[in-house]
């Protein structure tokens, strides 16, 4: 069987996003997605669409992109690999909802090939909520899990844990939320055709908006008060941390200019921080604190 | 003449801590700052003052500390040194005002030695004006050449130039704020003895009072609109990006297991980031982005 090439890969990338933008702004009820296309100076390009002040989401992006070109000595050094040129093609989302009783979520599948012919996929989807719903946390992963085992048993243990240990916001000591899966380097072996590979992404965005519109539809409504707005926005300077300390994809794109505004539409409308913030004792803020930690078993 | 050793050094720092949050408090006129004694697990530890919601300021940290311990192999690495002992002391200061006419302030002394008997002073002051008025921006840049050409008639040209280099959001292509003065590794030579590196940073020490509470008394009574405090939470918003990114100090606080609680009350209370947020034209806002660039002789 003929397996996808770039051209396909990038296509069914640019399809899912669409689908997206479509399922979540049907959910949302008011807020729509832009438009911005934009060009890559050194060959490539990509779509971002933002939605922002809708009925349950405060700021929501979805991006796509597909570019190409010299690979930088960064990233032939990052790659250990010779000077030549590569292609990528993905979609990235970060969902930052108005109530913080709505998770806040995130996902990226992506495809990278160099001339040399080698290549591979990477991505993950994972849950922050801002206060932990142990019955939300089952669902997901129950949900990736079964995504998961169509594809291979060992799919979700691994891709968990290893969330586990990249969603880790190291200096806090504490997981961004209560993760879900991560992979890189994904590539074809004899289990695995490139095909299969590539279905495993497509499958993990076509879960996406099926997971978060239950995920809004669930909790949308719940009243909150404006202490747990306050809890709503240090949770997202943990995420600011997060995202502007370690996550991979943000650094190097900040590093190697990359569009800075599609790059950082992850980060909240509002975020804060306060000195030495301790929720108190027994608390439902205490209680997430507590869940932010590697190797929970939620399933 | 005797040379200041460790011990003095540490003990004139603490008293320009105790010395700055006095005058700050009292040019506030509210608010107060708090003590956190802490100690770090390693050796030595310090002294965490923070001042929230005053009449002025929103939130100010004044730190101090005197560290000491082996050199950790990053330490190590960085300093292209072998392994052996350290001592660092130093007073570290940012200040983040209510009003939006009122400028961000940073300021940083440090002192550093190795148990070889190399030793070198560090530091730094500068400006962030939400709003870029040119006549705090000369009086600050004034100031801090009064300073300098008392040590050396090279120190300003050259500690303004490097501001502008270390202060420099390169994925924004903007500088943090109006600048001021950098400096590292500042060691004794045939023109400067120990006590008079010692005495400079003392001197600005004692100048951050001065400026900061003239830059307060002038700006803090004037009105301002709701859409000037967005712009404010939107500038935050890049001074964290700064501190998360490329501030030296704050990385390597974040990955070497230092206080993170005192590390990170440079952050703001509040922040925000709008997708692609263009100020219209001819604006404040857009003035203020016009100033954000290296290389303006303020004087």
């Amino acid at each position: 069987m003929s397996q996808p090439d770039r051209q396909a890969i990038a296509s069914a990338y640019r399809d899912i996003q669409e689908k997206i933008c479509q399922e979540i702004s049907r959910a949302d009820g008011k807020g729509t997605f832009n438009r911005d296309q934009w060009e890559r100076p050194e060959g490539g390009g990509g779509l971002t669409r933002v939605l922002t002040n809708g009925r349950i989401l405060e700021k929501a992006g979805v991006n796509f992109s597909a570019v190409e070109g010299p690979l930088t000595l960064e990233m032939a050094s990052n790659l250990k690999s010779e000077a030549g040129q590569f292609f990528a093609t993905g979609v990235s989302i970060v969902m930052h909802p108005i109530n913080p009783h709505v998770p806040i979520i995130h996902m990226n599948i992506r495809y990278f090939e160099l001339d040399n012919g080698t290549y591979w996929f990477g991505g993950g989807i994972d849950l922050t909520p801002h206060y932990v719903v142990d019955a939300d946390a089952v669902l997901f992963h129950q949900g990736l899990k079964v995504v998961c085992d169509k594809f291979d048993p060992d799919y979700y243990p691994r891709f968990k844990s290893w969330a586990d240990d990249y969603f880790f916001i190291g200096h806090r000591n504490e997981t961004r939320g209560i993760g879900g899966i991560f992979y890189d380097h994904l590539k074809a072996d004899d289990t695995h055709d490139k095909t299969s590979l590539f279905d495993f992404s497509l499958a993990i965005g076509n879960f996406f908006p099926e997971i978060y519109r239950t995920l809004m539809e669930r909790n949308h409504a719940q009243p909150y008060s404006e202490q747990q707005k306050h809890w709503q926005r240090l949770r997202r300077g943990r995420y600011v941390e997060f995202n502007l300390v370690y996550d991979r994809g943000t650094r190097f794109g900040l590093l190697s200019n990359g569009r800075i505004e599609s790059i950082l539409m992850s980060l909240p409308s509002e975020a804060r921080w306060d000195y030495n913030h301790i929720p108190p004792t027994a608390s439902a803020e205490q209680y997430t604190l507590d869940k932010l930690r590697k190797g929970i078993d939620w399933i």
